[in-house]
């Protein structure tokens, strides 16, 4: 196991350190939870341990699926081992159902299931509350070039197909979800951040039951069991 | 000169009439002024008029280019005799410098200029505020098909390049505008609508003075003076 080092950075909900190796970084997850970019703050108990349980067990299906990600090995309750990328500073947004930011720009109600699949990509920026951009805005920001956007949203899609699959088989529906990127030291770009109920949309398949962060945001109530049961349906509840 | 028929529409700034031609329409252009998706309301003396001369200098000069567009004539002080077309539900704006929307998008000054031409998609709809879309909510919306969307960004940057060649001989900068696009009854995407200091920002080129709409939604004053300025520039001020 490698050697944790100093703090590298502090996010929202993780905490980075460096580790003795320099291609390797130690992700720890929090139990912090913030809502409208960081205007609601709050706790969620137990979730660092669950998102880190959640999030590891998408990686290795990802992983087996050939899709590259960051991910190495999990450390311990909250620890996950990961390769130090270079985050790239767009969010890749992608939405099955109508919820959220696209059910109010778009007008239709949230629920209703997309003929399509949309992928978005927003400007990860605190200052400008994380705008909507278009390849257009993303161009002349250089926030990635034209090549990088198309396997974004190639490898964005392609997620979609996995773990959309792999969610029907739990009774969950995949409404949306956040992905964000990484390049690493050779240039690679790996899928990284995190998969769990703070980054994704997740329903019940018969009740449409909301199971992720918006019993957060919108005070729906029983959070933690809510992360809880889906922690439990992907089979990683072993307590 | 076509009969003028019954008001086949009326909207924030236009009135289009039938004629006793079935694919030509009258457009009158109105003194009526908004902003802010219709919550600001007024009126500019004499904006009807100024439009219509500006609107027909930029349509002919567009058509001399081989931009395939609506106009057809000038009939009257208020009048344009243009080719009746299907609107898409799409406002396409180009954007040579920041400025407005995209200024706080982004986060660039008013006034930067911009080291690409942005290109971007709203979806014309009241209800929701003319929403940013990008292809993705284009294509699920069936607002136009990726072949039309190519055709519009491409005749859009054309237009662009014409449009700024032509007003840099007139000390003024094309900051940006909004173009809307119609269907003819043989399938031709033509651009129409208007170009007017009501869908561009023009400013002075060595002053950077306002001389479009921006100085009635900012409060700014001389309003239709600066509507009069561009149409001096232009060579279309015979009064």
């Amino acid at each position: 196991m490698p050697a944790k080092g100093e703090m590298l950075y502090e996010g929202k909900a993780k905490k980075i350190f460096l580790t003795d190796h320099p291609e390797q970084v130690i992700v720890e997850y929090k139990d912090d939870a913030t809502a409208f970019n960081g205007q609601k703050k709050g706790q969620i108990a137990g979730k660092g341990e669950m998102n880190n349980r959640i999030a590891s067990i998408f990686f290795k299906l990802l992983e087996a699926k050939g899709i590259p990600t960051h991910y190495i090995d999990t450390l311990s309750e909250r620890e996950m081992l990961v390769k130090k990328v270079k985050i790239l500073p767009l969010e890749v947004v992608v939405r099955n159902i109508a919820a959220g930011s696209l059910a109010k720009r778009i007008g239709w109600e949230e629920g209703t299931i997309l003929p399509k699949t949309v992928v978005e990509f927003y400007y990860k920026n605190d200052d400008l509350g994380d705008p909507l951009v278009t390849p257009s805005h993303i161009d002349v920001l250089e926030l990635a070039t034209p090549e990088q956007l198309n396997v974004l949203e190639s490898l964005a899609r392609d997620i979609n197909v996995y773990l959309k699959a792999f969610l029907s088989d739990k009774n969950l529906l995949l409404v949306d979800f956040k992905l964000e990127f990484g390049i690493d030291s050779d240039g690679n770009i790996l899928l990284a951040d995190e998969i769990s109920p703070d980054t994704c949309r997740f329903w019940d398949a018969d009740t449409r039951e909301k199971l992720d962060k918006d019993r957060f945001r919108r005070d729906l109530g029983s959070v933690e069991e809510a992360y809880e049961e889906i922690l439990r349906r992907l089979g990683g509840l072993t307590r």
